[in-house]
């Protein structure tokens, strides 16, 4: 007996791991320096002493003390920490019963999907958007829902979110710092998102003389990604905000697997959602959020996340490319630089970057044409010995230096 | 908008949670060493040394190189050690290829019950069962079925497995020794369940033109915790067995998530199990088992479990509880002991025990009547000074001692 869909997604292949295997096959072939993968986004930069401190200092207290069961929502004084820090820096009020700890982004954003989406129900996905959403909310039994964001800026574009809206829209998600773009939106972006997912609400509550309002699901895990933009504290713009957070980015540790859900504890409708994050918790199998790493979160959750290396990366690479005459979007976060392709068709593109071992991620993988992603949380040194062949590909397409 | 079926997941109060809650309340009222907490499954053994060495040793270590992102299905070396380890003591010959990485038993088994199950399916699971397998089955979209155990011995009944398989029948869950009767399932036993679901799979065949077999899915968190008897390897008395593990009580590190399931690579079907299990981790939102615990697994592997605290108080409680003339199953592993109730209503046993301090867990919460389950990972302490209260509450039922 076997489970097809699941079986399909086990076997489908990821666009990013295949170039990831091709890039370490290459490797071998001609030499790692050779070779200019830009397909992950794993983070370059190590995670800060603090965590090694934090871990060290667990290590001296009682094993069962550490590496105990933890509450199902989390340890009290954890849950307590990250709203307190939240507090500090957002100046809201939020206290342990508005957070949930996860096993990562990833639970957190399936964790809120299956509480907020009933099966037949619509999600919606600003396109180009993280590829595993559509996944998650199929997993859910719903439908994914692609609205293009504007394809000049890559911010929301909220009339395009307005005529996509139906009875069933159960949730929005949005992600911002991008991946894949790098945009960071904008509070009158949110604002103007927001304004659209209340008009519906009244609509509806007018309609169904209830209230079912969408939730706007805002996954965060880029965060603390960005190089001067203002990422908007989406709570505070929206009432019907769930956030989910991860600590792989700001504090480097992909591979752990700890972040949380916020839902605002501001009515009874937002500690239903809350109970029903639980439910989805348990049912999907999170017992809790790793407990050691739950200490670690609780005593690095002020630390600042070290980002120097991608802001160098970044203008090393955005400097070189526009002097090339490539376009690109201004990345304000995350460490993806969201470059149009130098033909319509990405992949075509793609296939002839490889011919000078360059190895970004075409376009169609996140729901658009015609561009690629490059990450650029790779060492200084992969950027530097790319450059000429990044030239050498514009050149083969006769692209005019800036 | 809100999921009803996850928000009721979430809200239903947990029959354990609750004993747990009231324990603590009551040690509040009238003193910790006046109250006899039997509800948990917490491991009161401490974490090997082994453990906080391969931390150590983990912290010298560059951190990406730590914490960094695992492929989907678990580090190589991680499930290769995991692999010769089961080798070297079932005198097998699995390879990395059979082992899937997981967050946990409970990861485990979700992530198998979706690989396998399909919307509409039967899950049989053996009463008296551990309650979450309902929800997770629920979860797949699948029929929980409860085929009582023999209600002496708490053995598997081949007889009534036999007659609850109908053609939807997509698994059965054992889960040996077990939790919560501390039985551990004979060879004998296993064997004659192996030939009920060959003899389903012949049938099954016959009808439908093609193998569909029905997987056995052995979860086997207390694999590691028994006093003498022979835990057989299942997939050895059963190919189409799937094993679910955890380094939950083996290794004392429940708060920390992580396990493995097993899938031997003997054929095309399990191989094709084996996609469907890595594509259930990724549509739950499972992306990796956490690093820095996988290493630990791969230097742990082969420590032996501490059970010497279990034994003396599986000792200390069986010959006391004998004498005063209670009736229980052998525990031959996990640290449960499964306690006829002195009178047919477990709940009314449990409320009257309640008046002595004494905190068992009444049988209904495992799906039969007319028991208790009394938690023994508590210090030797609590057994010691609840014995005058056992003998109590015997009193109280005018039993006979022994």
């Amino acid at each position: 007996m076997i489970n097809e869909q699941m079986y399909a997604r086990g076997a489908e292949s990821s666009v990013i791991r295949e170039i990831f295997s091709y890039a370490n096959e290459r490797k071998a072939q001609i030499g790692t320096e050779n070779v200019f993968d830009f397909s992950l986004g794993n983070p370059s930069v190590p995670a800060p002493d603090e965590v090694r401190r934090s871990i060290e200092r667990s290590l001296t207290l009682p094993p069962e003390q550490v590496h105990g069961y933890t509450p199902a929502p989390g340890a009290p004084e954890v849950r307590s920490a990250v709203a307190a820090s939240l507090n500090r820096r957002f100046n809201t009020s939020y206290t342990m019963a508005d957070i949930f700890m996860t096993v990562g982004a990833a639970a957190s954003v399936c964790c809120t999907l299956n509480a907020v989406a009933c099966p037949g129900d619509e999600v919606i996905v600003i396109a180009p958007y993280f590829p595993e959403y559509r996944v998650w909310i199929e997993m859910a039994g719903a439908t994914c829902v692609e609205v293009l964001a504007n394809q000049e800026t890559f911010q929301i574009d909220p009339a395009a979110v307005a005529a996509a809206i139906t009875e069933r829209t159960a949730a929005v998600i949005i992600d911002s710092p991008n991946n894949p773009t790098g945009a960071v939106y904008s509070r009158a972006n949110i604002e103007a998102l927001a304004a659209v997912l209340e008009d519906a609400n009244a609509a509806r509550a007018q309609r169904l003389g209830h209230p079912q309002p969408i939730v706007l699901i805002s996954d965060e895990p880029y965060r603390e990604i960005t190089y001067g933009a203002e990422v908007p504290w989406v709570p505070s713009l929206y009432e019907h905000t769930v956030v989910c957070y991860s600590y792989s980015k700001s504090l480097s540790l992909p591979g752990e697997r700890v972040g949380w859900v916020l839902v605002p504890q501001v009515s009874e409708g937002a500690r239903r959602v809350m109970t029903a994050v639980a439910g989805a918790a348990r049912s999907l199998g999170f017992v809790c959020a790793p407990a050691l790493f739950q200490r670690v979160v609780m005593d690095c959750v002020d630390v600042p996340s070290d980002v120097a290396a991608y802001a160098r990366n970044r203008e090393l690479l955005t400097s070189a490319l526009s002097k090339m005459g490539y376009t690109y979007v201004e990345p304000d976060g995350a460490f993806y630089l969201w470059v149009r392709a130098l033909e319509p068709d990405a992949e075509a593109f793609c296939e002839k970057a490889k011919a000078y071992e360059l190895l970004p991620v075409p376009s169609n993988s996140f729901g658009v044409e015609g561009w690629v992603r490059v990450g650029y949380c790779v060492a200084p040194e992969v950027i530097e010995r790319s450059l000429p062949a990044w030239q050498r590909l514009a050149d083969d397409y006769g692209v005019t230096q800036a």
